[in-house]
């Protein structure tokens, strides 16, 4: 099993990936910018504090940036970078392999 | 952001493969065929019991099968179902992305 060992890439991309909520921020953002508010109201149970860190940690990987525009009040907005905008394709087959594959009978 | 309520689907795949080491339990078995030993060989500082938790989820979900042969000693292997092989793009789409955008010197 040496092709394992050669994938350090492989399995740090594993790692940001799986972590709870990022896939689906991603999601959220592909739509386009977000404020914090909406990225909140569209992932149900996902609670301020944690988006909060997963934000900080995505703009960190270089996935998202935030931006800050110097209005009345202050707006800020998330957004994709390249790097995060590049997982499209990663999102378009887990859509693809959940059509397929995923039984809406076994969704709560 | 109605899409999100529409992709109950994509939220259950998200969910189940960002379970930590589905991804890569996935990948190992994406070569054939192995035993538990030669999986949890494969996956430093994955514990056993870890290992065997997410085999029974795995199985249970319908990604994986385990095959008894019963020989002497009985061997026992787990390998890819129908919908597990079907992650395959997925994976290499992770695996495109990583190569693109995961700098080797960020690597531990």
């Amino acid at each position: 099993m040496n092709e394992f060992e050669m994938c350090p890439r492989f399995e740090r991309a594993v790692d940001v990936l799986s972590k709870r909520w990022v896939a689906l921020i991603v999601f959220v953002l592909m739509q386009g910018p977000r404020r914090f508010g909406e990225i909140e109201g569209c992932l149900k149970s996902l609670s301020g504090k944690v988006l909060s860190d997963r934000l900080k940690e995505m703009e960190q990987e270089g996935i998202i940036q935030r931006t800050v525009y110097p209005e009345t009040p202050v707006r800020i907005e998330y957004s994709l970078t390249d790097k995060g905008n590049a997982l499209a394709p990663i999102l378009g087959e887990i859509s693809n392999w959940s059509s397929e594959w995923i039984e809406l009978e076994a969704l709560k």
